[in-house]
């Protein structure tokens, strides 16, 4: 094993810190944000820290970074509490990855990928067609975290569209049916396939 | 695209709602969590909530479920303030997820499983031995999180150890070389494999 202590990791380069650390909490969920600005601009970011919260009340959460520089899904968030969540489909990561280029706030990130805007009903935020997960989410709240200055922000899911051969008959999304990939540190894109899947564990009769 | 309006969901069996809500946040790391009792006894617990908060300095969260059931690993938390993260194998997932299993505290979960505990130095905390990355964890702040009464604890990675063959030049960790999974809800294991490296995202020019 290779040993790198808390000396080490705070002097290690900028980049390779941030390859290293970003990488070794393990695979990150990937998707892609979507909210609208004031002025109707639709804006779409790539997320790796979208996590389960809690189903009763469904709530999931993610994490900003600090908001020293403009960020826009923060904003628009702020301004009318209304976001989407859409998983990345495998044949979607060029374009998802581009969507973390800093693009003027007057900017889509529709219109420099191939990803295509699409609207449910009267919900002020754009979902991105073909992924294979959409849910409509609405902002509950933002715990700063004053360790470093990171936002978490809770979302209530308010509703859920899903590819149906996805679906089981227990309610269980089965990922790797839709090509859904997982993040491996700030930029790597890896698709899952099912090993197995357990059944509630109980302690072993000793 | 099958629909789940917020009143579907309400409506659901309270398993069928578990399955699904925990899926569709999308692939979840997967580790194993190493704590020690006031008394010594060496806990471990698969969590699928652990989380990258930041690099500068060196920062993980996860989600804890509410206190109002007795959990081990926050009471462990709580009286030392250490931990250990370890990622899970593919070849130990069965042994991880019985970890889930409800032992009365007096009992390790390393006596019911072919998982085996290891020490670094003196860090009171076991860790899994063959683990393809371990991480010693210090306590730093908890964050509840009113919405659902769930804690977001955070905790500072002090010392990293891993296998070497995972570790790339630039500081990146290849994830799949150390064939480490993904979790699927609450009980799906899945193995990923990387399909693609990008760079730094910059604006396209117009």
């Amino acid at each position: 094993m290779r040993t790198f202590s808390k000396k080490d990791i705070d002097g290690m380069d900028k980049i390779y810190r941030l390859n290293m650390i970003n990488s070794i909490t393990g695979y990150k969920s990937a998707n892609l944000i979507g909210t609208q600005s004031a002025s109707g601009i639709a804006n779409i970011a790539v997320f790796s820290s979208v996590i389960h919260l809690g189903s009763q009340p469904p709530l999931l959460g993610f994490i900003l970074r600090p908001t020293t520089v403009p960020r826009h899904t923060y904003q628009n968030l702020k301004a009318n509490g209304i976001f989407s969540v859409n998983h990345i489909h495998a044949d979607q990561i060029a374009d998802a990855h581009h969507t973390s280029a800093k693009y003027p706030d007057n900017v889509s990130e529709f219109d420099h990928t191939q990803l295509v805007a699409q609207y449910h009903s009267q919900w002020p935020a754009p979902f991105v067609k073909d992924a294979p997960i959409q849910l409509a989410c609405r902002y509950q709240n933002e715990y700063p975290i004053e360790e470093n200055g990171t936002i978490l922000i809770v979302g209530s899911i308010e509703t859920i569209y899903l590819k149906e051969d996805l679906l089981m008959d227990d309610g269980w999304v089965r990922l790797d049916r839709g090509n859904i990939v997982a993040i491996n540190g700030l930029d790597g894109y890896a698709k899952p396939e099912l090993i197995e899947r357990f059944s509630y564990a109980r302690p072993k009769k000793v």
